[in-house]
């Protein structure tokens, strides 16, 4: 029970003084989560208040159903990004129709998470590699920061790639709007101050660096408070200052999610991405904290935890949500010790939901933009490019396609391309497998490329590693390979495949096998097999091979030398090293 | 030049033996190819006269292209179903645009297969299993001689999937033509005949058992000549026998392929499947065939003459076309020494197409279709089903599904699902590799698993050899992996990865190592390698990695364990293997 509810866990040495700790940590996460929900829904293209009821109920969910003792779900950057180029394609936003898709859309994410954790297919997040999405995010970034450009200016503009945003913020610049700008800038320019000046001035003031980390995340409540005092001070609204207006007050409606198969169709794949995206984005989150407190996640119930999180975003007016990097941190440095600490957080936000709400009638769109774009800035970091081309050219290849096809083309065919091309360099570098003649390293048992290093051999055995499990995609390579180095070396008596780097030999290799054997034998020439490991011998012995094999099997590659070479090895000179 | 022209290599050599050999293999493959021509053009939906057409000029220009000696190209079973399954969503039979769409078709896996061959892609096929390309085979004839049973029973039916076509086989039972049965029947008893009684029985009379083969190999001429007969006698056509009718007299016409947008599309995905599967089944049919006089077959090359065949097919009037096993056969046993063998055979068909097509007016199509039927029979071997139940439910599950789909759903969807689930499995299997902790064979320097093996070890010591290239898919898991091993053997100070089957280590990967290095670290481990290849070092040295490691690279992992095991490992007594 425990596993599908770590709340029976925890829960029951629930004391005091994690209640204490909790309940300060929610106050100071309720407060930075605030103006982030209303930014968020605003990205996503939805209603400001639907940021707030993404806050609560699914923060109750993670709550019953997560691993992670800190992890703080909700509305986070990417993902709405990924929901407003998903849902805009379906509807306009502002409609009722938008709501309900970006609402379904949290359904349907809930549900693919909800089965990828029951069927424990959480594995499959590892097929994003580590370049592919520090790649997609830094681009998401920058998409998120140039589609906020047009609140700062005040004009209108859409697109989900970057020449669209681009070309649609040119061509309304004509339309911009002083006082806009000036709140937006202001309002940029203070939150950097924040982030970057003010925290030390605070440490030098005597504050510790928690302290000070944690009130430098107050600043965009701030920002928003001052601002809107302006705005309505300054009676901004009628001097053409988009506001935030009226939003609804009370708790979340019971929402519904369509069931309309058409819409089901067109948001899978979108749903599939951002789940995707979600899990990895909210699990490495996790594992980072958890590390520090030597604690534990559980990547399957994990899954469960985001899963139930939707599925509640879903019921709630809400819209997909995920664990957020730089709440969390927040959560954690304040001192949360349960995920009662994000129950709490859902308290504050319903509160905010129930009292705050008309206060918010006056808030500058620009504002909460200012807000987006300093926080995605600390996403965008185009270092990965530079630091996979140092290391390797099919990383930075998936790397750069898939910045290139995000900002290009937009996420969805992003975050596809960085999976699609890694997998298929990975098959490539797989079916063309390093292939190496080895010899004796004078004064050891050990076997290596005759290239590289000065070692001893006997002209009448080829000792070959191939550096590859052997499978479909290379089986006829080897086979090319192997007799383009026989057919030179006359001398070759016996073959020996040193198969230390064979992990797994399908049927298609299996075949080829028979027929490097076969095609062997008739040119006089043994084959032998040394170091094949266990679970690989298990499965020759399931074949006819080990019958028709013209030599042996060895345990290890110097044992086969040894008895081929009748001694020769050991009084054999070393030959000096090709390079 | 003779790259990319071998005519120019063999050309210069030939010989009035060589001419007198290839012209007796001409005739004899001519004599089989003219009702095998009329047939598969049958089968693909197609007029008879375009199997003759694509049996002319493909011919020659594999001739001056192609690198196998002997390989006889032609319209075949597999590749005439692909084309009917593919055309026949756009066109109905029998209608110029049919038609039109079979040469575009033709066209387009001309111009496919040639830019693979500049490009040097022949490689892409090995992504195709030897036992996918088996269960696909086997399910194309099973579909095939199915299809052909309307032509024998005399009913109209069609579908490109088996419950499709026996539905409506069945539906169409009541408007059964007797003659036509008998007619079919009994070609289809004689060919088989032919194939398993008469070939002893000519071998019993004196003959060899090649010239048995080839005489056997008349078997469908006979046939065609003697109902062609009883049809032109027995006023069959009126009784309800469907026949040939009117062929075109002459040489084939100059056609031109449609080069409208849509339709390229439309048959972009099919094409590239025929042009992979035609050059997968003619480069095996070639490979054999070279091995056995010691020729070489070059696959890129093949690629180019293969593809110069396709767009010889498209410019005169025939259909995708490549190497056929059956004819290849024949035409390697009739001793053809040159490719001019294939432009004799070319100027045979030539002749037939002026000269025999008014004699092919009473031809009964029932005899056409007896003729796929038994050439078919000899493709369908579901013993691949149970060897590879046998060698591994892995490649079980590809061949499995092949089938399936192929006879369930179609030829295109039938090879992507077995090329897809033959891809998707081995990227699960290696993104859960087999991990062992291994220990010192007594009285060597070899180190296997603690498990299977009796073996020496060191308790301060770890020895972990991974069976993987570590990458996106499998880092996380190792990480996972490592720590539950150490975290519960608390003796541990030192883990050695044991690198001998690591041949790659991507970005991805090199981040888990970085990681592990780190949280071992702080838990007082030191982390080493041993047995890096060099590849992987040289790339390795390009990051920081290596300054960061706690402790040191060993050459070999004796080296490492004697090393931190200060002797110890020497001395230390062998432990029984666990299994």
């Amino acid at each position: 029970m425990t596993r599908y509810l770590p709340i029976l866990d925890w829960g029951r040495h629930y004391t005091a003084d994690a209640l204490a700790s909790d309940l300060v940590a929610a106050l100071i996460v309720t407060i930075m989560l605030v103006p982030q929900s209303l930014a968020y829904a605003l990205l996503a293209g939805l209603p400001a208040e639907m940021g707030l009821y993404a806050s609560i109920l699914p923060l109750v969910a993670y709550a019953l159903f997560g691993t992670s003792r800190v992890l703080a779900v909700g509305p986070v950057a990417v993902v709405s990004l990924m929901t407003a180029a998903s849902v805009g394609n379906l509807a306009l936003p502002g409609t009722a129709d938008y709501a309900v898709a970006a609402i379904t859309l949290a359904f349907i994410s809930g549900v693919m998470l909800l089965a990828m954790g029951f069927f424990k297919l959480g594995f499959l997040a590892n097929f994003l590699s580590h370049p592919v999405i520090a790649g997609f995010i830094t681009a998401t970034g920058l998409l998120i920061a140039v589609s906020q450009l047009k609140h700062v200016l005040g004009v209108a503009a859409s697109g989900h790639t970057l020449p669209d945003l681009l070309i649609s913020l040119f061509e309304n610049l004509p339309a911009a709007n002083l006082p806009t700008i000036i709140i937006g800038v202001a309002a940029t320019a203070f939150l950097f101050w924040v982030r970057s000046g003010l925290k030390p001035l605070l440490m030098k003031a005597g504050l510790n660096r928690r302290a000070a980390d944690i009130l430098a995340r107050t600043g965009p409540v701030a920002a928003v408070a001052v601002t809107t005092l302006a705005a309505w001070g300054l009676q901004l609204g009628e001097r053409g200052v988009a506001l935030v207006g009226a939003v609804p007050e009370g708790l979340p409606p019971l929402t519904v999610p369509s069931f309309d198969l058409d819409l089901w169709t067109s948001l899978a794949g979108s749903a599939l991405l951002i789940s995707v995206i979600g899990f990895v984005e909210s699990i490495s989150v996790a594992q980072t904290l958890a590390a520090k407190r030597r604690q534990r996640i559980v990547p399957d119930q994990e899954l469960v935890g985001l899963g139930a999180s939707n599925v509640a975003a879903a019921m709630s007016g809400g819209y997909p949500v995920t664990g957020g990097f730089a709440r969390s941190v927040v959560n954690f440095d304040a001192g949360a010790e349960t995920p009662a600490a994000g129950a709490f957080t859902a308290l504050g936000i319903a509160l905010a939901a129930l009292v705050l709400t008309p206060l918010l009638f006056f808030l500058p769109k620009a504002t909460l933009a200012a807000t987006i774009i300093v926080a995605v800035l600390s996403l965008i970091d185009f270092s990965i490019l530079k630091r996979s081309w140092a290391y390797s050219r099919a990383d930075f290849s998936a790397v750069a396609a898939t910045i290139a096809a995000t900002l290009g083309l937009g996420v969805s065919v992003g975050i596809s391309t960085g999976v699609v091309l890694s997998i298929l360099l990975f098959l490539y570098k797989t079916s063309r497998p390093h292939i190496a003649v080895v010899g004796l390293v004078p004064g050891t048992q050990h076997f290596r490329n005759v290239k590289r290093h000065r070692v001893k051999t006997d002209p009448r055995i080829l000792s070959v590693r191939v550096d590859e499990s052997l499978y479909f995609a290379n089986a006829r390579y080897l086979e090319n390979d192997l007799f383009e180095r026989v057919s030179g070396a006359s001398p070759v008596r016996h073959v020996i495949l040193l198969c230390s780097a064979i992990n797994e030999i399908d049927l298609s290799a299996l075949e080829s096998l028979e027929a490097i054997n076969h095609r062997l034998a008739s040119m006089d020439v043994t084959l032998h097999l040394s170091e094949v490991k266990g679970p690989v011998l298990d499965r020759l012995q399931r074949s006819d091979f080990l019958n028709e094999l013209s030599g042996r099997i060895f345990l290890s590659h110097f044992e086969a030398v040894e008895a081929l070479s009748d001694g020769n090895i050991a009084t054999a000179e070393p030959v000096p090293a090709l390079q």
